[in-house]
């Protein structure tokens, strides 16, 4: 019996080594009909070039990463994010997809990504989830102009300090509930959420209110790696219970596609045939007989 | 105007390297009123010798740390469990104290805390939280008659899959709800709950009911030590906002002491009373003026 892949994307970030031209290509050739986009792969193809390849290949695009980084607090910053999140939501409708994952951001008190506090920085954790609303409430008009979804990540709370603020899909949900449920929305990535006691619940409202725009899979492992961003493995070798999680996300009615975005030096460390035949066979085992 | 430290206590794992008696004559020379005990430095030193020591210092026992580790899916590992716990609620009694910090444990699928998960491993994090209920449940009446308290401690989540299924102080709450406010209680320890959009509440709540057991501090500091449980600083080296949660607590009626439970190897290769005097600097400006 084949597997059924029907529903398997291919996030460019599980194969970070390839062009995006042998991502799509590699997708292909596995039989997957989707793939996620990350915006960096689409630069250095081109915008237009990048929405004819995957075009030309039959693909659907089943997201684009990432919007967001909506935390500053000085102006300059704020019109900065605005700028970069209007090109963000011109290139999704470019390229297909309705559904712009939003990474928010972290504390203004991050150095960088994975550094240490500045030590007279801005720690209001309050303030700064309270800026990510403003800022969604200020590109809901424009996101909705071009018929893109602003879909809200909750992050792992391990990067709360300096990735992303939003921490709980609870937290999304709540601040998605003012706009539209077709111009914002929520993502389910395994890796972030697995852990939250209130994760059905949540899932189960996210699908009643029409927000659940995309479901990411990977693993938590153990150890961690050195930098902890990429602590990601393949499902099945970590701690996840997916049958369990996919069985929430299909009883809310999510229909879309399912993509699987892995951050793992030593998984991009090999050939993309072989990164993309994994993924396949866990997914085949592990997310869709549960679907 | 000397320091208001009449509320300040300290964690001996914050002075891995010394003794019992060495940590409580360091926080006799500091000036501390109080100081919170891991078992293992009273297994060294022997219970009635432990009780002995920090009686005739005319400190407090602020809490002792650990019970927990319910989450076995075996008979035998349940039994033992148990066992080990009810030792531990005579030795709180015995030193003085009635809040049992309890880390409750990881998934049956740990092969070791920080370990890689394994293969064939038990991943169901709903039934492992449910044994942890269970297991509770069965403790109170011992804790009950011994006039000791069972203190859930919600954990990072980074810690969800090996050390502890308990990820949340709403968490704990709702596990609390069913058992007497004095024979179970919860935890704010700052380094596990900052991120915690529902925080606020959730502390107000605990309060509210009686169950606000004991107030942990320490910072959340990156990039992560190699060993992630190693990751905790000084109050004001890290992310977190004192102040703000420090006020949530005192608004919450919370009266108690305040520990510093510090993990972290460049602070434990320092000399005690150097550690002992840079907690009570950071808590005298980040924490105490906020209670």
């Amino acid at each position: 019996m084949t597997a059924d892949l029907s529903r398997l994307s291919l996030n460019t970030a599980t194969t970070k080594a390839l062009t995006l031209q042998e991502a799509v290509d590699a997708a292909v050739r596995a039989g997957l009909p989707a793939v996620g986009l990350w915006r960096d792969r689409v630069a250095e193809a081109g915008l237009e070039e990048s929405a004819r390849i995957v075009r030309e290949a039959g693909l659907r695009v089943s997201s684009l990463c990432r919007g967001g980084f909506l935390t500053a607090a000085d102006a300059d910053g704020q019109r900065a994010a605005l700028e970069d999140n209007r090109a963000a939501i011109r290139e999704a409708a470019t390229l297909g997809t309705r559904e712009l994952i939003m990474v928010v951001g972290g504390l203004p008190a991050a150095s960088q990504p994975g550094g240490p506090a500045l030590p007279d920085g801005d720690r209001d954790l309050v303030a700064a989830r309270q800026r990510v609303a403003d800022r969604i409430g200020e590109l809901v008009p424009y996101a909705a102009e071009h018929d893109v979804r602003l879909v809200l990540e909750p992050l792992h709370p391990i990067f709360a300090a300096d990735r992303a603020v939003l921490s709980t899909l609870e937290q999304c949900l709540e601040m998605a509930a003012p706009f539209p449920a077709e111009t914002v929305g929520v993502v389910v990535d395994t890796y972030h959420v697995w852990w939250d006691p209130t994760l059905e619940t949540q899932i189960a409202r996210a699908g009643r209110e029409g927000r659940l725009a995309s479901y990411q899979v990977c693993d938590w492992i153990l150890p961690l790696a050195s930098d902890a961003l990429l602590s990601r493995g393949y499902m099945g070798d970590g701690y996840i219970d997916f049958p369990t999680i996919t069985r929430w996300v299909a009883a809310a009615g999510y229909t879309g596609d399912v993509e699987v975005e892995i951050f793992n030096q030593d998984i991009w460390d090999r050939p993309g045939d072989e990164i993309v035949s994994t993924i396949a066979e866990r997914y085949a085992r592990l997310v869709q007989p549960h679907l």
